[in-house]
């Protein structure tokens, strides 16, 4: 399905802003007529596009992004014609964290909607087990 | 707005069961035509029905759920007519969780499609504070 790999492309789109620390690119990839939320590991949970773009913004700019960030294994779950989740892990040196990304749709564009990324103990070497045999791609 | 007090009812309903360990109630809240995820903390992350249900048997027969487990502070996040998401804490003891629950419409009936919970630094006495001054409902 076409529109899978459109939502997998936006999802690209995310982690590649995140690694360059390109906030412009961040501050196009989320919505603005929706409601958005953002859960970054370790941070209270934000909702309102202005305190999750000013969260980007700190990360990119005090806190600074992990160099070795890789997103892995991420599976599309469609929620209706215009929205989507998209569930991936993120790797970071040694450690792993699993993301749940919302998405729906603007003026024909995919824009994040919500990020929620805690650790999970799956390890990179057991990935490709994390999922039952039935993929949703 | 009226569907808002709906999808907080299912995403108590939801607690309630899994505070009851009440399997035949948490069946019938998952969604049945729609594909569902999940992802307990320290868990892998599951997809398809089958693998989550048997996740919440193996929680309430095996693992066993926290007596004191609470929701708190649920926030409705709309996306579209038929899908939501609530964000909410899941205080266990002294320690919290953020969950991201999403929601969508089977035959009327707003039923899970994804639950993803993990540790999450803020503290109960700061809840009131976790969210900005623009609360979603």
């Amino acid at each position: 399905m076409r529109e899978r790999a459109v939502i997998l492309f936006a999802n690209d789109a995310f982690y590649e802003a995140f690694k360059a620390a390109d906030f412009a690119a961040m501050e196009r990839l989320w919505a603005k007529e929706s409601p958005v939320a953002c859960a970054h590991p370790g941070w209270p949970p934000l909702h309102g596009r202005e305190a999750v773009m000013e969260s980007w913004q700190t990360i990119f700019e005090a806190n600074g992004v992990p160099a070795d960030l890789q997103c892995r294994e991420p599976r599309v779950v469609p929620l209706g014609p215009d929205h989507a989740m998209v569930l991936c892990f993120e790797q970071v040196g040694g450690g792993m964290l699993l993301a749940t990304n919302v998405f729906g749709k603007e003026k024909g564009e995919w824009r994040l909607l919500h990020h929620h990324a805690g650790p999970t103990r799956v390890s990179a070497d057991s990935l490709s087990k994390a999922w039952d045999e039935e993929p949703l791609q």
